[in-house]
């Protein structure tokens, strides 16, 4: 094998090689030494001189700020402070295992993850005794282990989740091997359970496990949990041959706060919840949280001496800082502070609904939802511009904390006047979007929203 | 449904209730208002009032320096500085969807990340137009996807990797529902090839999809590539029928830099590498890269509307501060710091070897490997003490470059000590560890390590 030790290590030779194929400004510099070579074969990649690697990220920031001024289209909240954790940041702390066996790792946050678990299981109704879960990387880990459970419990069950599913749900039941039936929804976005009824008699020879959307990430359709219970029930399912898992992204958190809305509790025959903790709380990086019955977990758990905890999560080392993270959130923001966060961003979705309609663009707002849906716009520039999230024929803005009436003025304004261009004047029609938003909300020339606003 | 809206909220009530469940000295609060309510709610889980809360921060970060201080078990850089890059911190970052072909969320650090992917790729010799990858939450997500991109290519495959292996290892191969097949290790640690062939040889009607350990966690054994390619081969395994998905998570960024060490490479038949960038490298935060050929990746890839971006992840959203941490110290290290680093590493270990040997205590040093293996400590205090890992007979101390020759000498001393009492002044004799690290490192009556020192 070759050498790769010492000023001539194969591993020099090629980043140094590579350097030397460089633009023509740095073909000057082809004999360097060997820490302009390393400097070179680095930045090759970003494009910049090691020097510059401070300035560069002081840019990178600036850049940011102007993006987040303008993020309308994605649930995630930008308003946080977490200044007072930033001496957290000079230690890798990681919470692999069990959080609540602690680890051989004494660099980790399980005492605050605990206490974040605590609050969620209370939030959705579970006794201490009686649940198990964990902070995750994000919502697709909590419906990884979500459906893993669920497939744990019943090998054969087939899942059943609806079109308007996130992604992550159709990418996991292939990594899992799972048979997957797609349920139709309806206009709202929440789950058709006329359809789900259909599909289940159609299959009552195998168990069922059911994602349910709390709520769909394009139209914030709010999948009916008691209804779908309803639905299980009355197609002779009994307790042992199904399984429900609550995919709570966003409005996990939120609908507890609101009169009326669907209860998430595990009171009712659910397995798992599981809600991402950078949306509605806010974190720097993606986290979630993911509760299930403890009395699923033993047959998921494995000990592992190397860690001095046991295992049963997805990823095994987990982000330390994310739980202390969550738990100021929720220190700070209180009760009171998190229901007035809720009622805010629905007052402000629902203004944004107004402004929308009243100039004549169609739009849609689901009951307890901060989604708002409206007809996709014509200029990929604008869409960016504004951070939108789009789909086919709508696009949606997630009214969020950061989000501001100045901000929601701003972009109808510009919405508008963008808009007399692409339709020049008036004489080409708004694309009818009743099949995605309903009739009532079309603003096309046959549906003509103002009739119905 | 209940009404759970406004000050008498169900959500407020509970915890409200569970508030009043609390210790004799807040027992006074009984009727407190709100805001109260709130704080001794959240306080309930982590034992602080809320105005104590930037406190506990403080005192946690205090613990936390503890800790590092006497950090050796686990392959955890410490010693990083990230400071000038925590203006960063005020931006939720997130990398959701392929890092090639961007993302509709603005405020993403995929060009950090591209760069960091193309530096290793260059590492592990595979051309940029031939390579995809990206940036993980860790070791374990690096093996979730290289195992898939496997299984995917040969969906019959059976799993082989060694009884050394990482745990999430057999937790993927049960969540993916594919057969696993456990080899024999050798002393060192790394698989024993002999093993392998018998059982490729009894199972070859089916593809192979094979992890190998880039080292092992425990013992840090390398399983040697080359003769596992060769053992393929004698096999009668064409290249259409073994995938080989290389777990380098601490290794796979160190052995480049050592002469004669095993060499990871594209220009081997390997389909993909993974390492954890928090170990070698350090970061606050789990981390890896995964890199893989991109010819699998259209198979995996979804088209997501909703992220304008396709999906070949597991995680889907995905931290933005990660790849920025990482291409940071690739940057500040260079090619010349990083060798350095390795080759401080490796010597420390090799003194520690020596001195533990030196005082009669049973050790195992693999070579390219910073892992040391000696006798199981008698006492758990100590073991945790130090956050030493363990396993069954045996612990190990992993050298990295947080590690000083100060912490090793106390270590040391502190240890003999504490084994004098442990044996009662030599009246019991140390357990024979001779099955775990081989004959000639064990100090046991029998097999007297100073005889063969």
């Amino acid at each position: 094998m070759e050498s790769v030790e010492g000023n001539n290590s194969a591993v020099k030779v090629a980043f140094i090689h590579d350097a030397n194929k460089l633009s023509r400004e740095e073909e000057r510099h082809e004999n360097v030494d060997e820490n302009n070579s390393d400097r070179f074969a680095i930045t090759q990649c970003i494009g910049e001189t090691d020097t510059h690697s401070d300035a560069l990220i002081t840019r990178y920031a600036h850049t940011l700020t102007n993006y987040s001024l303008r993020n309308l289209g994605y649930p995630v909240n930008q308003d946080f402070n977490y200044e007072a954790l930033a001496p957290l940041l000079q230690f890798h702390l990681n919470n692999a295992g069990d959080p609540f066996l602690g680890s051989g790792f004494s660099l980790n946050s399980m005492k605050f993850e605990v206490s974040v678990l605590d609050w969620f299981a209370k939030l959705w109704e579970i006794e201490k005794n009686e649940y198990w879960g964990y902070v995750t990387t994000g919502g697709t880990e909590g419906n990884l282990h979500g459906i893993l459970v669920g497939r744990e419990q019943l090998p054969d069950g087939i899942l059943y989740t609806s079109e308007d599913s996130h992604y992550s749900i159709f990418k996991i039941a292939r990594m899992y091997r799972m048979q997957c039936v797609k349920v139709a929804s309806l206009i709202s976005g929440e789950i058709d359970c006329a359809q789900l009824e259909t599909s289940l008699l159609a299959n009552k020879n195998k168990p069922a496990i059911i994602n349910l959307n709390i709520g769909t990430t394009l139209k914030g359709g709010i999948d009916d949990l008691d209804l779908v219970i309803k639905t299980i029930d009355k197609c002779g399912f009994t307790n042992d041959q199904f399984y429900i898992h609550c995919d709570g992204a966003l409005f996990g958190i939120m609908l507890p706060f609101m009169k009326q809305a669907l209860r998430i509790s595990f009171k009712k025959p659910i397995g798992s919840v599981t809600i991402s903790g950078h949306k509605f709380l806010g974190c720097p990086s993606p986290c979630g949280v993911l509760i299930t019955r403890l009395k699923y977990i033993n047959a998921l758990s494995r000990d592992v001496d190397i860690i001095s905890s046991r295992d049963a999560t997805i990823t095994g080392s987990r982000c330390g800082h994310a739980p202390v993270f969550l738990w100021y959130a929720l220190k700070k923001k209180g009760l009171t502070g998190l229901e007035n966060e809720v009622h805010n961003c629905i007052f402000k979705a629902r203004y944004l609904l107004n402004q929308l309609r009243g100039a004549g663009i169609g739009a849609m707002l689901n009951e307890y939802s901060n989604i708002v849906v409206f007809e996709r716009p014509l200029d990929d520039n604008f869409t960016r511009k504004w951070t939108l999230a789009s789909d086919k024929n709508i696009a949606h803005v997630v009214v969020m904390k950061h989000v501001t009436i100045e901000m929601l003025d701003t972009f109808v304004r510009e919405f508008v006047q963008e808009r007399y261009v692409w339709y020049k004047d008036g004489q080409v029609q708004p694309l009818c979007i009743a099949k995605d938003v309903g009739s009532k909300n079309c603003a096309c020339s046959i549906h003509k929203l103002s009739s119905n606003y």
